[in-house]
Formats: structure tokens, sequence, C-alpha cells
């Protein structure tokens, strides 16, 4: 089996997997799945859960896409061959509970052919982030020391690397560089060489892929029945309006679906499904609303002995 | 009085007198102003509605702006001069209820200097767009009927003509080219020439301005007590989503803004103040949302007798 079956087969394993953990941890509610077509090349496999017991919307979505490299993408994404290939399984999921935290992760593999239909370049990304509404140290913790170690498997410099990385993309520019949540890993462009061949990244994406299961489903779990009220639920409505201003204004991935005919449906299942938009909102200082905030403003090394 | 000052106070008094017609509708809510500086130049004032009888939110924003040419905006603005300045109105207004349609205005005046100081380029834009829930026609027709008027006071071809223009800017581009809303009027880079001169925009632009009441509060007053349920409020708070996808995807005026370092709150106030994402929500075919969901998909000439 070749490297593009192999990752396929681990994308649609991974789906599988995810969507059954999930379904799961929420006790109620199932995946519905649409299956959809391309007419330039692919398709994918929308699945999307919502009003459940524990996650009010999400989504676990896979796709395959190929088809001719476009001036566009020449231009705009500094890609060159003749034709291209992409795979990968993106994940959001909103839960009903404030006190649950929002994840997203998103693992993915991109071949370039040259006119023989050789392989010319080909490249993986992926990642995973937490964006919490109120801040649960020993959760935040547990979920950063899950990705450690399944990064110090590969390179013990990967953790630090790409818990950098992640605190540098999923950023508010607008707003005072305020980060959507407390971070995770996020790399991308990472091309095979010498003992790091593709083996070696689609290994690493399987084991970040499944750490999804032991980084997350723990504090479901943990707060998926905590009492909340209203003024909680107004906060997360708050925050989730901070999540669709970073996907809409700054996303790269979902701008540029948007704005090159993808499939529109799967790419906003990201939005959350009740937001609120106030003028100015600003939350009492010292409040666990502000903690959250700071959390948001100023990165922090959840990892180290200090924190 | 130069063209400036005459500029900035009508759109100071266009500010006021539309304020005091809105609380006037609203009965109860009253404007919040935050007066605000820029460090590059300038500043502003924003004016918040909230929570009132009949705004759920709303602004009526000024603001005075003014500093050097930057490269960015030669580049992406193709704006050649050494000095600019700007003034503007811009009003969103959200009603609670669904059957009251949101409204957005805005006019404004750019001007160029060069190095000693002297005016070398000026120009006009504005409009407004409406963005009903539920299609009234006869509150469609006297909306467009009055803009109408308005611009056939100035030249016959201008209704037509910036009717259009809105149509083709409010556009949800991924959405299947769905509109924001039934439209209204758009014009922009109005350079004052021949008898056409800096007055003739200005007195547009305040025929324009002050049409807004004329050709709003009367359907606000026709629909503001108007029994909703639920659905009818869940069908307004789905097409919110598609105002906010509009502004943050692709509104040049907000994008722009955002990226420059402009005033966030000020900006973001258009942004409804609940909103829903679901996925892929279908209206009913034929039902009253389903009509709504046409007239923004396939947009029509309101005023013609066939109509």
């Amino acid at each position: 089996m070749n490297i593009k079956e192999n990752w396929i087969q681990f994308i649609h394993g991974l789906q599988d997997d995810i969507c059954a953990a999930i379904e799961n941890e929420d006790g109620q509610a199932k995946f519905r799945e649409d299956a959809w077509q391309r007419l330039e090349g692919g398709g994918g496999r929308t699945r999307i859960i919502c009003n459940g017991n524990v996650f009010e919307k999400g989504g676990v979505n896979t796709s395959i896409v190929f088809g001719d490299v476009t001036e566009a993408m020449t231009s705009q994404l500094k890609i060159n061959g003749h034709k291209w290939f992409a795979c990968g399984l993106s994940l959001v999921l909103h839960p009903v509970n404030p006190f649950v935290p929002t994840i997203h992760c998103n693992y993915r593999m991109f071949e370039l052919y040259n006119e023989a239909g050789e392989t010319v370049d080909r490249w993986f990304g992926g990642g995973t982030d937490l964006t919490p509404y109120y801040l649960d140290v020993a959760d935040v913790t547990h979920f950063h020391k899950t990705y450690k170690d399944a990064c110090d498997k590969f390179d013990v410099g990967f953790y630090p690397h790409f818990k950098k990385e992640c605190d540098n993309y999923f950023v508010n520019w607008h707003r005072n560089q305020e980060r959507r949540g407390i971070g995770g890993i996020f790399y991308d462009y990472q091309r095979p060489a010498g003992e790091r061949d593709a083996s070696f990244w689609m290994n690493f994406a399987k084991t970040c892929g499944y750490a999804f299961i032991d980084a997350y489903l723990p504090v479901v779990s943990k707060h998926k029945a905590d009492e909340f009220s209203e003024s909680h639920k107004f906060w997360q409505e708050i925050r989730r309006g901070r999540y669709v201003e970073f996907n809409l204004v700054h996303d790269r991935g979902t701008i540029f679906g948007l704005k090159t005919n993808g499939r529109t449906e799967s790419i906003l299942m990201s939005l959350p499904p009740t937001v609120r938009f106030e003028y100015d909102y600003q939350p009492e200082p010292g409040s666990p609303e502000d903690e959250l905030l700071q959390a948001c403003l100023h990165p922090r090394d959840w990892l180290s002995i200090n924190n």
C-alpha cells in the first residue's frame, strides 16, 4: 500500500474512531453523514452532531480532493506542479455546557505531481487547540501534557516549537492579539526528509490524531454535568463570537475554502450554534471570565513548574 | 465655510437628527456616546443603542480621520497623495422584532492632499440597504421608492445605477450569490466634475442621508408591535448569521478597518446581538422564510409595475 492509500485509510479510520468516542461521551446524539462530491475532483464525508446531551453542535469531516494546479494556486499559495491531491480530517465541537471547552483539530497531507504523474512534493500539517470559556488549570495542563507526551515520542523539540506556532496562529489580531483559546499544537509544511520520511510524519499525525481522545474526553467527562447559569451561557456566547471573528476574518483555511468554491456548509460547520456580539463587553477585572480572557491575551507555558 | 467644514457639519447634524428620530421611535432606549481618538490623527463619536423596546442593538457612528498616505494605502487602495482625510457616518440597526428589518447606511467623503497641502483629489460614497427577515412587498416598495425619489431629484439615471451597484455589493459570494437583503442604493468614488461639483454630491448625500427617516421609520412603526414566535426569532437569528458572514468575509470597509488598526468596537458594532449558525439550514419551500430567501437570491426591480 502506498503512502496516499495509507493516509486515506488512516484518516477514515480516525474519523470513525473519533465519532464513536464522541457519540459514546454524548450518550444521546448520533452523527449524521453527508457524503458530497466535488465537481473538480474528489469529495468528502461531512459528519455533523447537534443538539446532544453534551455537544450542541459539531462536525468531524474528512475530504479527499484533487485537481489541476490553477494559476490562483500558483500565485496565492506558491504551489508549483501539474496536479495536486489533498486529504485530511477537520473536527470542531461546541459543547452545551460553558464549563466544557470547545475543541478543534485538523490533520492533512498534500501531494503535488508533475505531468508524468510522479510525486514531486508532499507535505503534512495539523494540530489541535482548545477553547475554554472558563479556565481550569488542571484541564489545560492535562491537555497540553497529553500533546507534549505525544510529541516527545518523535522529537523533544516538537512540543515547544508547535505550541508556539499554535499561539501565533489562532490570534484575533484586531483584538489586541487576543488568542482564540489556550492553544495546543500547530504544524504545517512538514516535508519528508532523511529519517523523517513520510512514515514518520504519518505516524506523528496518527499519534496526535488519536491523542485527541485522551486529551479532550476526560475534560468533557469531568465538566459535562457542571451546573451553570444564564450568565455563564452569556459569557460562552460572547467568547463564541470571538471564535466566529477568528474563523471568518483570519483563518486561512476558512477564507481560502470560501473564496475558492469549497463546500460552504462543510467549511462553516466550525461556527458555533448560538453566538452573541455585545458592544465593548468587558468582564469584571478579577472575575472568572476575566481570568480566561487574560489567559487568551497572554499565552503561558502551561507545563512549567511555576505555572 | 469650505467643503470639508461643511461636510463635517452635515455629518454631525445627520448623526444628531437620526439618533433623535431613532430614540423617539424606540420610546425607551437612549444612545450612549463613546468619543474616541485615533493615535495617527482624528477620532470619532460612536453612539450605541441597545436593549430598547424596538432596537436590540445598533450604532450611529461618525468619524473624522486623517493621516499620511502609507505604502499599504498606495498598494492596496491605489491611493496616491501625501496626506488623506476622511469623514463619514455609518449606521446599523438590529431590531428585536423579526418583522422589522435591519438597516444599514453609510455616507462618506475622502480627500487627498499634496505636499503643499492643496486638495488633489476628492470623492464621495454612500448608500443604504435593507435586510428584512420576512418579506413585506409594500415595505420593500416603499423603501426603494423613497430612495428613487431622492435620487431622481439629482439624475433619473442614479436610482437604477446605484440600485444595481447595491445588489452587486452586498453579496455572500460563498452562498450561491445570496444577497444580504433586498438591496437599496450604493455609490462610491463619485468625483466632483463639471456641474456635479462638490456641492452637488454633498446635497445628494444630504438628501439620501435624511431619506433614511422616511424610508425606514414608517416600516418600523408598522411592524414593531407585530406578534412573533420563537420560530420567527430563530429564523431572524439564522439570517443574522448571514449578515455576520457578509460583514466579516466580504465587506471591504470592515476588513480594511480590522486589518489597519481601526477602532474594533466601533467597526464591529455592525454585528447582530444574538446569532445562530445551523448546519445546512433550509427553510421549507414556499414558506415565508423561503420567500425571503428567494428575494435575496434573485434581486428584483421592486418598482416595476409587474412586481
